[in-house]
């Protein structure tokens, strides 16, 4: 393993995020999950890795509360990992991913997997970022700025 | 380097984005852009990492189309890396990261930075995700499908 730079110091949520998932692709993971994967089998076999490295993602992501690791519904001696409330929050962020990457990573016709609502069976609306008072905001029209100690 | 499993030939959009984004903090680069750094120096001041790999991971997101690498503002020598309009739609990856960090990882009453809206100086609206017709939906009110060649 390299060295990984830490950002969980930082007083920027983003940085938090980003340290707290560790891994970039162990957000695969947490799409699995939202799809419907329990099972280290089918964790591994939707994405193609080594189980060893696997284990050592799945793990940091329960260790993060992300993911819980509970006894497997069949009640068979499997383990089984569930989003926790804190990883089922993660929602917007797989679908901002998720749309960004229909948008500019796929030739027309090419095919793809898209995510639809079960009711409707469309695809969802494309997410937008408003202000308080409900306008819709660009990136110009925002700053940063510290919240400081209460 | 360690070797990098890669996604990019998955039909999953999700995938490719999080392949094309490479590593996970590279999206904390996006994030200062945003926030109006252009010069290598504050990207550097900002992160804190050592330059070679600020170096790689700048050139990563150029030959991604995120950045572009243009030309000083001021006509010095300088290099300045702007967000290309594909950089600017992740905006609401960073949004969205930003609010699961602020409800995730934050104390009460501990500093933080805030992403406001310039004109009213207020926190941005918690991002939702919608279905066509404008229903909220949850994580289990969608499904993922294949969308076949056309």
């Amino acid at each position: 393993m390299v060295s990984r730079t830490r950002f969980d110091d930082s007083d920027c949520p983003v940085a938090r995020s980003v340290d707290a998932i560790g891994d970039w692709w162990s957000l695969l993971i947490v799409r699995d999950a939202f799809d419907g994967s329990r099972r280290f089998g089918e964790f591994q076999r939707s994405l193609g890795v080594a189980k060893n490295i696997l284990t050592t993602r799945l793990r940091a992501l329960v260790a993060g509360g992300v993911l819980a690791s509970v006894p497997a519904s069949d009640g068979s001696a499997y383990r089984e990992y569930v989003l926790t409330p804190k990883g089922e929050a993660l929602f917007p962020v797989i679908v901002a991913l998720r749309q960004w990457g229909e948008q500019h990573f796929f030739t027309p016709g090419e095919p793809h997997s898209e995510l639809v609502d079960r009711r409707a069976g469309h695809p969802l609306r494309p997410l937008e970022v408003h202000a308080e008072d409900g306008r819709r905001v660009t990136p110009g029209d925002t700053t940063v700025r510290k919240v400081p100690e209460e």
